[in-house]
């Protein structure tokens, strides 16, 4: 079991790119409620079962699990709630800690979120100069979310 | 990915209990509804993590992984809906097939089921002498049922 702490921000500049290399995720959801999520994902050739318990602040109990690619695809296909969720993610290092940049394709395309995962929740880091608006939180924002009204439903004022 | 095709008898008499050895099971449910079941469970020492399909007839598509017994324990304890079903899990060999014997507990003491594992919906097998009323796919008896309404809830002629 491990306790993440993340935060998320939108992406307004392209700087980011250079250099980065993406995988491509493809992720849906079993469950997705106030309580408990259980997520289906494949990133590249690998598959994942993953838990995630409610939580407090931005502290959420996650337990996270390596599953056969034919397995996850197979529940992706035909168990998951919603519509699967793809992407292209970018792992990238600003100032010493990790980034991690979600391109959302399909019926999410437009949408960039930037997330740093940190040990504790007043962690101080250095803000790159692509990232914008804080969403940390903002549930619309969550993939749970996204599977079932992706990002091109959403009305103009909420992007 | 595996098909599960079982067929579930309540247990009569007490033969069946000459040299078996039981392992003591806890389990609980993510999530149980009729498209999809997410089921954490402890057997013993180990622990699992189970995702059942509603499929049709007597198959269920069904993804199991082995998992960190302290993670099932902590899955149990606080992300499980309805209550954690203890049983005793018993396997024995009857002319020639692996039969599993569950004797509950807890809240669901006094019940026994009987299950068998089959390779295809029509295989032929012997009927133990402690076997009595079949009761596959009768819902009450699935243990996420047991885990939201318990046995000793049940009217006596539900029993």
């Amino acid at each position: 079991m491990g306790i993440e702490i993340e935060r998320k921000f939108l992406v307004t500049g392209d700087e980011w790119r250079h250099g980065a290399v993406g995988t491509p995720y493809r992720q849906g959801y079993l469950l997705a409620d106030r309580e408990c999520t259980v997520r289906v994902r494949t990133a590249g050739t690998r598959g994942y079962l993953t838990v995630k318990g409610a939580g407090t602040g931005l502290c959420r109990p996650e337990f996270e699990y390596q599953i056969p690619l034919v397995d996850a695809e197979e529940m992706l296909a035909t168990l998951c709630q919603g519509s699967v969720v793809e992407k292209v993610r970018y792992r990238l290092d600003f100032a010493g800690h990790l980034w991690e940049i979600d391109e959302f394709g399909g019926d999410n395309r437009g949408l960039l979120l930037a997330e740093i995962e940190l040990h504790h929740e007043d962690q101080p880091f250095a803000r790159p100069p692509w990232v914008g608006r804080e969403v940390t939180g903002v549930s619309r924002y969550h993939n749970a979310f996204l599977s079932r009204q992706p990002y091109r439903t959403w009305p103009e004022q909420d992007r």
